[in-house]
């Protein structure tokens, strides 16, 4: 169990960031866990793995992925009929692996259809950085494809400049802006692609902050907005809307001096509604993002057998 | 004409910021021209005029109010019918005063009319620092009117800060955040407001770079956007558009260390349309800013006297 | 029979109102019409049915809840293999009496997943009187929610003050205005909820006269627009459009008194294209209106094997 | 002064209702308190003047036609050279007597330009009752054009039933509804016409409440939207806008009997942003409304010096 | 093998026109081909049927209709166990006769199901010719309905000339108009129809040049557009998108005798997007562009199964 | 009076075609009459001027250049004091003359403006044949511009191809489109430009059929559009609005043979709508449309001096 406090606490100060890392650092936990378990019988390791992942579940407010990891994960083992405790733990190592590798081949595929999306000559206007598109966009040079990708620095956490290296060590000519020069660039572009941190019920999407600005600007400017992300981004339980409490980080991160009576404001995300995006770049296509209920009741079913009532210990009343 | 190339290479170094203080340092180092000329007659003074002129207009691309200013005090010695030397400088120090007040008095007069417009209770959004717009927001708080302002730190320079730290002073309650979380804190405002570095013909509006963003995300979220400026930076000749050059500053701003392949591009400005801006307030009320050219008609006739036609002599073929 | 006369001219005369009372009458109608036949088999049973349906059908154009409850009921008898009257009775007596405890379910579902998206703080405007949109603000307030009400008084009928007696009843804050001051409090609102009285098959929203209206207010001040009801108001035959007729009531509801040549208009309905509405809150969750046939198929699919030619004979030809 | 008073009292209680109406009240009874006047000198008779001149400003918050008309009758006395009281009197009278005959031409004037924009077989939509608008439409039946009229009921005082009789009373086919019918019956019609309590100087339109609405509706139908409208109806000094207040009536006006908990609301007017206006129909022709304070100096030269300082003084702050 | 070739070049040369005639053609050569085949066993009769498919195949680039017949009769020889080459002949024959009545039942549904949404003394605009939409509006003509209908012209190959004369041969009144003058004429019509050539994954339809822009019209003008066609006109495999090579014709089709240093364009087709489209009338019903997927996959599943790596040989690369 | 039967006879007939040759024709013809004249004195000079003004005027429903034309030349001969009839004729021969240099001074200076507003490298998108617009881009390219033009073929009568033309012989590259290709070809345009027949007094735009629904797709597209124009193409006295009758020409044009029970139209012109209209280029400079009567009185004063009841006898009712 202290391997799993490790990892939360690293997943809290954020040592671990993004939402596919973080899911991975959870899902090897548990398989750690599993390996090292000591537990004498199912109950117990059934008790031990529910405490690891109310642990990992309170790390994060927006972490849609991890937490239908850990579901898959630990539900195939509640739901089997094995009783023995060394029998339970392969069974949970073996399909922590099979999950891991699937969502690696998700990403795959998801960086596949996307990259089919993207003529030659076009310019890509872009936001932070998500690795799904910047996987999307280098199979695209890859397949031969020539395009320009314009992105912006991402403030405050700068994530935008690990997006501009990605490019340019691949080979992409590629423009670097500050955040509000978006309005200046998108007119210019062809395409706006962002990734996600979450997807709700609705079709709206949980993404960097500035990602709703992006998508409104794009708009206007009638340029598509699309979204890349594996499906699993979907929060089968949660409905995040624009009223909805949106992770704070350190206000520090924006303004480290800042006069002590200033009121400084750091959200992590901002939510996109469905109808400025033109639609989801998944692994199973190119999706409308109001179809999600019906597209996740048909590929991932497992999702809506969810029902454990204490799924969202730390999500504050808003 | 040292002096005068000295101020000049202040403000190509930006040692002096924003266009009101441009503009001052340009009239004042006309006057100082004037005091220590040594000009034989009137022809070697306004030669001598001329070449400051060239020298301060050389500077920047965007500042039609120190270009206002140079000619408003220049063609008045011109058209003088006065020959003595001497009673030219002092015809020129005294109209470089008066000009100098006048544009104080426009500020305090804007300030006035924009103050009488804020409501109790309300919140005001802004972005990057304008003297003319947090005068108008102290002069409303010092009328007893209670508000609170959010205001973006405005990258690469963080001029955001300075406004925060004003508010602060004077008592406001401000919020700040970084510029890509417009879009999350706008539909929270009452209001927007912005200055101007220039006001065009057609109305459009060229100011710091986020500037047409934001406009965009007041329209779309029904919040009125006023720009608040005095008339006299409007440019006569120019006819700024979104086609234009606008001055580009140097890379580093945005990213000290970048990869040398990648293309980092700072444009100080942007151009906000007129269709996306509720009104000009400036020191004759709140205007608008489709019928500027009959408003500068009216209120400032001597601008469209000027016809020297070598007027903007760094403007860049696009 | 003469009970379901009764039934049938109480409807038409407007003694019963609101959907979900009109579909209960006729449900119990048929029921007791089942308990005191005397048909001598199951053929006269049935013609006594399909004249019942006929009369109840004929008394209102725009009732699918109604129409799909009795389909439900008589569907069940024609197609069971029992041919004793009798049982056939008891048969149609407890496949009525669980359609209307399911239809009380949905609507205490629809209740439930409407109030968890009341968030602490807002206001709630609505329209005209939904027992659904009722029972879950009621619901919210139990919940322990705080939040304000706005509505309108509903022209002409009042059954705004309905509404409004039932929310201060239930200990909530409400204002009462009229209708068209509703572009005046729309924008000081957080959310607009309406009732429904049939969805088409485009997913357009048939309710009181208003409502299309408020939800282009509620569009222009990007408010979001949601209708809250159970999913049996779907109509699955008529697909009702901004060209076909809608009910007209009697004049003297709007003006007793008035002028002889004065052609006074009294629509009951009006007609919300599915662009202006974020999405129906209903028993199976919050749902993109554009989705009904697929979701209908999905959850009512017995709705698609109706297919008696003669149901809708009061259709006026437009 | 008891008989100002007397008007004073039935202007505030609504017995006197109507722009228009309100302000010839207000300038017969100042012209005959100048009749009886027993003042003494200028001095007093000016002190008396201003006087009343304030209790009839205290009457209402919305009536720039009033206060306009009050200004340029008192102002033509006190700018006067004249000593003599009698001949003061006179010129009062004379004056007062010449507005309201310019007032009736304006009203005239402005009938006739906008009955020559009725075609033909057209149908035209208006709300509330307007004297100058209903004007402007039988002098066009007059005229001989045949074209239909839908005009709403107006709740909560039923004005719109005065429009309609006057309507039928001229021959003019006339379709009455319920104001939330609006977004009904707009689509079937050309044109929507209405009145105006004043125009602000961004042009704006306070008039009956529901107004705004309509301008939406109107806009969301891509059907034209005029205000009819004398210029006198501008208000020089207060610029209203959607964050001002605005004139709450009596309650029980909108439900008599309500619960006591119930927060009834009855706003007088709304306001209608320029941007959903086509023109305003006014004795100058049709008049973009963004350009009222051109329009307004190059007419109406002396509204602009008005200038006293107490001429607002039940002006709550909001 | 020569009557393909045969065929190949008359759909080359556009002797044969139209998404349905072209698929018809492609078929009935497939059949004389089986017919008169020598093949010698199974595999030498595939690789003759599919060089067949790819001769038809590369005739066209915008032929999904086409496309999806000839892999349905295909796939069925494909996968079915007889070897005998004379037994898998009658079975293609007999296969292809399926599908073509198949695809008449198809036209005659869609033509149905769209003629009940005309009603009486409504005014329809179409573009071009698409015998599906024709078949639809003289049903409805037969079924009684009174309408009229608004043809535009089609340059530059005039087929709105083959829709006005069916039009006027049905007794439908009809008016005909250039193809500029659309935005005179569809604020008076009620509908717009249109047909369509192919229809993507995301939803967008691809249609004779002009069809995007009337639908941008159409929805400025607030006025319903649908498509009306069968559901094989969906691409299984391509996403056309606004970005990618829409088929070329010939300039000498706009003009024969131009200067020849001028880049005469003559693009067959464009792009509309699904949002400017309120519903495809299919044989199906009427349904949402944007669910084109989920129901291609219910209706239409072996669409799924076509996984040829060489299907479009004659795609450019944009 | 018999050459200026010949002259109108000649603009009925079309053989005059275009505002500007039309006005230029009817103003020499005017000057001969004045030349031939056997008038004995003035009354009847001035009858014969009248006389042969009611010929012109008769000739076409849509030429204000022309009907602003002879009333500046006639008005100047009626306001004269001069008896003689010899030197009335000579007044209005050189009247007469100043007219038509003035008219294409102000061609001549409207082109130096837009050329000014051409930047290097866009693409212009025009349609039908202006040739004050084709005279701006002509001069643009003398002025070193590099620029591309796209140019419609404007049916029925094909004028695109004169602009096609001019552009090419001035060395321009130029692409051709049929007019329904507009939607695909103004995305890739930076600008659209177009003529004007008329200017109504509320800013809106009678040209070519076509230019209305150009203006909207420029708007969806995000494209500025401006129509190029002398000022005196403003119409006093008319307001042409959507309602209003347009010229009707010969449906033949549009197709020869046209089945006889086949309404075809054949609509000159269409109205664009200011809001659409990003400004005026005139010899003024940039204007926005909705400040036409402002700028006309202040350099047109005489426009409003005409009061002639008689002026538009070819109006028709509508």
């Amino acid at each position: 169990m202290e391997a799993v406090k490790a990892t939360a606490e690293k997943i809290c100060r954020f040592e671990v960031q993004g939402a596919r890392n973080t899911a991975i650092a959870a899902v090897k936990t548990l398989q750690m866990l599993a390996q090292q378990s000591e537990a004498k019988n199912k109950i117990e390791f059934l008790t031990n793995l529910s405490q690891a992942q109310q642990l990992l579940f309170n790390t994060r407010e927006t972490e849609p992925l991890m937490r239908n990891a850990l579901h898959y994960i630990i539900d195939q083992v509640q739901q089997s009929s094995i009783q023995n405790v060394h029998e339970l733990c392969t069974l949970l190592v073996v399909g922590a692996d099979k999950f891991l590798s699937e969502l690696d081949a998700s990403r795959e595929h998801t960086a596949e259809i996307g990259a089919k999306h993207i003529q030659n000559g076009i310019t890509i206007f872009t936001h932070c950085h998500s690795s799904t598109a910047t996987r999307m966009l280098t199979k695209a040079k890859q397949d031969g494809k020539n395009f320009r990708v314009i992105c912006t620095e991402t403030r405050p956490a700068f994530q935008g400049r690990i997006t501009a290296r990605e490019m340019i060590e691949n080979g992409i000519e590629t423009t670097f802006i500050v955040d509000s020069a978006a309005q200046t660039f998108i007119p210019k572009a062809d395409l706006v692609i962002v990734g996600a941190d979450a997807i709700t019920h609705e079709g709206n999407v949980v993404n960097k902050i500035g990602t709703s600005g992006l998508a409104i600007l794009a708009y206007e400017a009638r340029k598509p907005f699309y979204v890349v992300s594996e499906l699993l981004k979907f929060d089968p339980i949660t409905s995040y809307n624009a009223l909805e409490g949106i992770e704070q980080r350190n206000p520090a991160e924006v303004w480290k001096e800042s006069p002590k009576e200033l009121d400084v404001r750091n959200p992590a995300f901002d939510v996109t509604p469905s109808r400025y995006i033109h639609g989801l770049i998944c692994e199973k296509g190119i999706i409308p993002l109001k179809n999600m209920p019906e597209i996740m009741q048909q590929f991932y079913p497992w999702l809506y057998k969810q029902s454990s009532p204490n799924l969202h210990v730390n999500q504050k009343t808003p």
